[in-house]
């Protein structure tokens, strides 16, 4: 008789977005004459840039002629835009990766939550508190111990080391939900621990494109000593508003080995290389090519305004918020703002309260874990016109409670 | 310390299609003025039909424009597509599949690489052989008990059942590596025997887009008592040339419940929907509106073409390989043929006869499991021109070497 995987019964059943979702579309059920506007679930607003629109274009028609036509590709990425990313993230930045550490996929969801499959179950987890919900739910799935790491204002959301020695600890920096970053010091500190512990950091850079203050690090092999422990996320979601066309990177340095039981000493490049090439077959020729135009200099260019156009709403929503009296975090090196619900509401309370009067659509703090009840999401992906609206709702949605 | 999962060291380092890569890059290096011609890997070599074409140029339109820009797609596919494949595929051929049972992926490689994810490890795992590696390795990567179904010519490859009841049965009709398939008949017997046993098949349908003969079936749902024990595995790669545009599908019904230990009785289609919520983020817009393209009534049309173009190759290849005395299987419901190798030489001498002396590449048959010892695979995705000389070759070759 089949079996299930019974570690899936441990994990809840609604997911975080599904349930903002549930509720929204319940309100506008019942209110259909009222228009929402959303900064919640963090998607991207703004068309896709002209140069990788043209590439995409470009590519298609090649599938169109058996003598430009391209079948399978290679498991881990075309060397077009394996190079691509090569020089303009990392060589042009000063960081050491070769080409066959990289390892281009449909997104940075489906790695950070496949990388679980070349770990042992027995691995002590540390993630930090609040986080993505991936990294505990793929954990959880898989039967493993986890320890979370509050990261709230006493700790100037710094996130503290295990109590429990860790075997692989999540980090992401720039920071989903509290937009917050950690500085290269304190970044240098984690990797030292792992290289201490002989532990392995899984870097989720998704949002290093937000990054705009020095001294804070867009890649984590920006700190010495991280070849020997990390692995790196990447994404072109937010970099290039990919959410819809799906591409992003691995890397996974040569450098990295890890023990069996029987002391042999495995390379986990080769393992990620095994793993992708096993249940996974590449991503679509038309998207990488769409992917490589981004590093163009018009694609540069394109994307940067962008996010450019991003981090003002980020301004506006900030300001917005603090001239209410209200505690903000994240907002300058990353496309959030994490924000203290006013009169010790709960995440849910203050959810409802926004959505029911003044249609205002933000996700609940306590979504991503127990350390983030109290707090509130805000995104600034939205547009100008609806990111300025929502502010002025929430100022008179607040301004009336607190009066 | 990281640990990791130890199984991966129980699976070979070389994928065959790398081993076949490699002989083939070594021998163009020792002889750069030869023109090799591959019948090996099952890659599409026909242009892409000009309606999937159109829809994507469309839908890469509309991610240019702030207006009709698509985000995240839902984890499970666009209603848009669901309900394409929901009338084509199955309510057209009166099989009861509903809307929510169809999930929409970047491909059936990893989806029949990830739905071991769901599963204990604790099933016992029957594997046709010779079949598709993936099935295999990663059960191996799961450190899963596994019997293997010897399918040859004694047994007309109608796979035994197996001798240790089996929770998890993979089977592929029609088939890859050796192109032949069960009739209705054949595969009701499966179907009985997995309700009897509460186990559940893993039914790969990739193919079955090339059936020609009545009474084979295009899905197992064709089954009485199927939606009670199956998941079925659907490609866009062969049936619609998408190897370089990645989009397929997999059926879970909700009919399909396992028992936890505990007693607890679990919906496979609630298991796998939370799975691809989790560790998917779904496949690109412009891709999933390609891929209804193939449902429109020019997509069918062209669609079709190019698979009967595929099956007159098929038809070549083994029309000749017959007229030289060689036992050959498939070819008729498949776009493989499988075929036994010359005076008793193993799959890797044979492969590597025609590669030195004709340059002719196809696929050991040992590369898909040893019941493969003794057999070659070529596949009719070649184009026309390319088939007659490497079958014209052929000839050469074994005309030479028998005389």
């Amino acid at each position: 008789m089949v079996k299930i995987n019974e570690h899936y019964t441990e994990i809840g059943n609604n997911y975080l977005f599904a349930e903002v979702a549930k509720r929204v579309r319940e309100f506008k059920a019942n209110y259909p004459e009222k228009q929402v506007i959303s900064l919640g679930i963090g998607d991207i607003t703004q068309a896709i840039a002209p140069a990788v629109i043209e590439a995409i274009h470009k590519a298609t028609d090649e599938m169109s002629d058996a003598k430009t036509l391209r079948g399978y590709a290679p498991d881990a990425g075309y060397d077009f835009l394996v190079n691509a990313i090569l020089k303009h993230e990392f060589q042009d930045r000063g960081i050491h990766i070769e080409a066959d550490e990289i390892f281009v996929s449909d997104g940075a969801k489906s790695d950070t939550g496949n990388i679980g499959d070349i770990l042992g179950q027995d691995n002590q987890i540390a993630i930090t508190d609040p986080a993505y919900p991936v990294y505990v739910d793929t954990n959880l799935m898989s039967g493993r111990n986890i320890e979370l790491l509050p990261c709230t204002p006493d700790n100037h959301f710094v996130p503290p080391f295990p109590k429990k020695t860790a075997d692989v600890i999540y980090l992401c920096y720039p920071n989903n939900p509290t937009g917050t970053v950690l500085t290269k010091d304190q970044l240098k500190l984690w990797v030292d621990y792992a290289i201490e512990h002989q532990s392995l950091i899984l870097f989720d850079a998704a949002y290093e494109a937000f990054v705009s203050q020095e001294n804070i690090p867009h890649s984590i092999f920006e700190i010495e000593g991280a070849r020997q422990v990390a692995i790196e996320f990447r994404s072109f979601s937010k970099t290039a508003g990919f959410t819809g066309l799906r591409c992003g990177y691995t890397i996974v340095p040569k450098d990295l080995f890890a023990k069996t039981s029987k002391g042999e000493k495995l390379s986990l490049n080769a393992l990620w290389k095994r793993r992708q090439s096993t249940k996974f077959n590449g991503t679509a020729y038309i998207i990488q090519r769409g992917a490589e135009a981004v590093f163009t200099p018009e694609g540069q260019t394109q994307t940067k305004e962008t996010i450019a156009y991003y981090m003002q709403n980020a301004k506006i929503i900030k300001e917005a918020l603090e001239s209410l009296g209200l505690s903000c975090y994240g907002g300058v090196n990353a496309p959030y703002i994490w924000c203290q619900t006013p009169d010790k509401m709960t995440s849910w309370e203050f959810f409802d309260l926004l959505l029911n009067k003044v249609q205002v659509v933000g996700t609940p703090g306590s979504g991503f874990g127990a350390s983030g009840e109290g707090f509130f999401r805000f995104t600034a992906f939205g547009n100008r016109e609806a990111t300025l609206q929502a502010v002025e709702r929430i100022k008179t949605c607040l301004g009336t409670e607190n009066n």
